[in-house]
């Protein structure tokens, strides 16, 4: 974890890149990208100490809350930028580099050093099992309608469905941190390790409370420098989102994944690939539908690409951990599935 | 039970209601919703309680292939009417009905009073296995049309493409008695508790003609009156199909499965739901397309939205079910689901 | 086995039915699809017994790899005679042959003698694990085209995508090879049973070598007849591929799978028509696509009935074989769905 805050270095160069060193969109854009992510780093590691002082069940709500803070902040910059398709594309991509590449990487890396590894199944399965249900809910209205009938339909219609959508998933995401923390907590046998404790409740208050208002700034940075960049490499929104822009938003999870999967608690690895999905999903999504109502509203109305990117991950996810067994051959798959999304988004798109 | 057949009262008064009350198709047609209500138990009751006199083999027979006789005749009766879309929304919007509001409300239920609620595992995945066989195989012909071959192509291909669907999933659903009660009947352990055997089997045949007599006269009632009520509401057919008389149809199951529920018997809860959800597919179903030949002939070409609500039940059903275990919130899920299609249909209809 | 052999009878037959006895198209279709069927018997004995002499893990490898050769050669003639959509019916037609009609064929025979029959569920789980990820590989560019684009769009695209999800296909061909034989050998327990070691390895490459070239021939005379046999039967080239090609193709597994079943083998019967599905998938479509680039190029792009069966054949399978054990009903249910997706397909088509 420590190497990555070398990448803290990017803050300035990232601030400066286009009124003092003029660089290219695309170069400030990588350099704004390589400041997020130290700083998402920062933003959940404060988070995980802060929830030491908080006692498990409120330390467990914030952790499980503001674990996709940079993801939510991303986003909300790009929707008020407007660039509501990339917000939408992120969304789903986030969740399918979670599942595919984050759990993945995990799998494969952990499975070439252990030859079976074992994650709680009873602990798989909620989540499984939320994340069916979710997704399932989240495309109800793509399903229901199609290219031509959203042309010339009333979209206030599909404006209160996406809410009303929203409002569930929301209630669903309470209800299942009350089922965690409250009535069946002892299904969640696995504790975290105690990575935490090491700061004290003001540094990680202070660090928090920093990294957010970076985070804020350089997202606003990366926003603004989408367009350009898309431009000038003739990269289509889909990509961007679905593909370029989680990956940023990820890669402090992805490396913490892999690092527990090596050290063979794959309980963890898999909570964080799988939980991060969930909340994206249950608790990132509709909170930016909601809070589009403030700007240009946002229907829940996902394209072709990122539907199928989204059933295609949750059958594959499904389908390798429900057993509670990870071996490197399914973390090969999962990669797999990843890189030829990629492609296909890449060349369609 | 007992409650319920105080709706009693409603016979009278839908029979009344037009010609004598002069109330709007709206009222007249609650007032009919409310009357088939009880008499949907009356026939199940009776039902149950003729089997105990005919022998485990034929009384079991008797309850898997009468069970659903309401819908029967409120299917048969919109089919002559010429209601076909309506009679096939009704169909898919009985197996979603039962699968998701009726399943999720006991296990919500049911899961508010106790932990966790277990049922056979074994049966349950018989049944769902039945299940998703079933959906797949009434869906194919939908699934090899779209829109614009289903109007320009010969209309007599799909018809006898239904036909013999109609006729494979009958001679399954025999085939599936026969597995039942004959070669592995030992793998459906769970007894129905003996709440039967006290009516005297004269008792119950009158019961039994007397209610059917009643509902079928009731059934046409209702069915005259769907095309006044969805004008001045201006409700579509598809949610009047889907959503509003599979209640009227599985309120008597409805709240039988949650009473079982509630004392803890969730193996017969579920059996009432996804039993009913299969025997509309594979027996009331084909049954219906075999009589339509004798008026306007009914194809198995469901449209995209009951596709979508059969598909997404499908899944959840096996996914919340297939580990013998239930709690509050997977039913708190089932629920969201219908609701979330309910609105949808509601909206885009 | 030995009362197949009496059909090599037909290959003499066969060659003379055109230019000697001037038979119809349909009858030196018949003659000719008669003759392959103890070739390929022959092609899949010559190997098993060549297997023994090899060690057991080139002779798995022999095994996995030339168990579908006659398919390759068949769907290799297919390609050079330019029948492109033919090659890609009869790919998708072989494996939902193999799942739906072997398999379904072998657990309902099997299961008229043997009330339940159990097979490896480690073993079943890692076949069926396999088939997803393969089934959804080789879909997502048909997820990701319509049919709209692939008209306008520009075709060299959608090649290059389908050449890297080929070669990505036999990267995992090969990785599940190497985890099968080196890293994970040991969750596979099930020992074929010893039929094999009747013959010298001379004997073996002996008859390897003479049925493949004959199966050469024989697939050429085929393939030249399937463009006027179809005329004059009116039927449809995606029907010839998906049904009636793939039935040839996989005779002699066919009989292979039912005998070891009635033999209550049925870990044998289950990796015959599960891996022989995976070997399409994984190993003969791959190949076939990077073959293709010496002719004409064919994309991976499957059109949507094929996509339909292969999608329902992966859902029935996992549904069917995930718990390691088969009944009759199971069978019936596999048979029957394959009926309706052949009947489907003889209307649509």
């Amino acid at each position: 974890m420590k190497k990555l805050y070398y990448l803290l270095i990017f803050i300035p160069i990232s601030f400066l890149s286009k009124d003092v060193f003029h660089l290219s969109p695309i170069l400030s854009f990588i350099f704004t990208a390589l400041a997020i992510v130290p700083l998402a780093g920062l933003m959940g590691e404060a988070t995980e100490e802060l929830s030491v002082y908080c006692g498990s069940r409120l330390g467990g709500f914030l952790n499980a809350t503001f674990g996709n803070a940079t993801e939510l902040i991303l986003a909300f910059f790009s929707l008020k930028a407007g660039l509501l398709e990339v917000v939408k594309s992120s969304l789903a991509g986030s969740i399918i580099g979670n599942i595919l590449l984050v759990l993945g990487a995990s799998m494969f890396l952990g499975g070439t050093k252990y030859k079976v590894q074992k994650f709680s199944r009873n602990s798989i399965n909620f989540s499984l099992s939320m994340l069916t249900f979710a997704i399932i809910g989240v495309m109800i209205p793509a399903f229901f309608t199609d290219n031509i009938s959203i042309k010339d339909a009333n979209p206030i219609n599909y404006e209160s469905l996406s809410v009303m959508i929203a409002v569930i998933m929301l209630l669903i995401y309470l209800s299942s941190l009350y089922f965690s923390f409250f009535t069946h907590k002892d299904i969640f046998g696995t504790e975290h390790e105690a990575l935490t404790g090491k700061w004290s409740m003001k540094k990680s208050i202070i660090v928090l409370v920093l990294a957010t208002i970076f985070v804020a700034f350089e997202s606003e940075l990366l926003v603004s420098s989408i367009e350009p960049m898309t431009e000038q490499l003739h990269l289509s929104k889909l990509f961007v989102g679905l593909i370029i822009l989680p990956i940023i938003g990820n890669a402090a999870e992805h490396s913490t994944a892999i690092v527990t999967a090596l050290k063979n608690k794959m309980d963890i690895a898999v909570e964080i690939a799988i939980g991060s999905s969930l909340q994206i999903i249950l608790f990132v999504t509709p909170v930016l539908v909601l809070l589009s109502l403030f700007f240009t509203p946002m229907s829940l109305i996902f394209n072709k690409y990122e539907m199928i990117s989204l059933v295609l991950a949750a059958i594959i996810a499904n389908k390798v951990a429900y057993d509670g067994e990870s071996n490197w051959l399914e973390g090969l798959q999962l990669i797999s599935v990843y890189v030829i999304l990629a492609v296909a988004c890449f060349i369609v798109g």
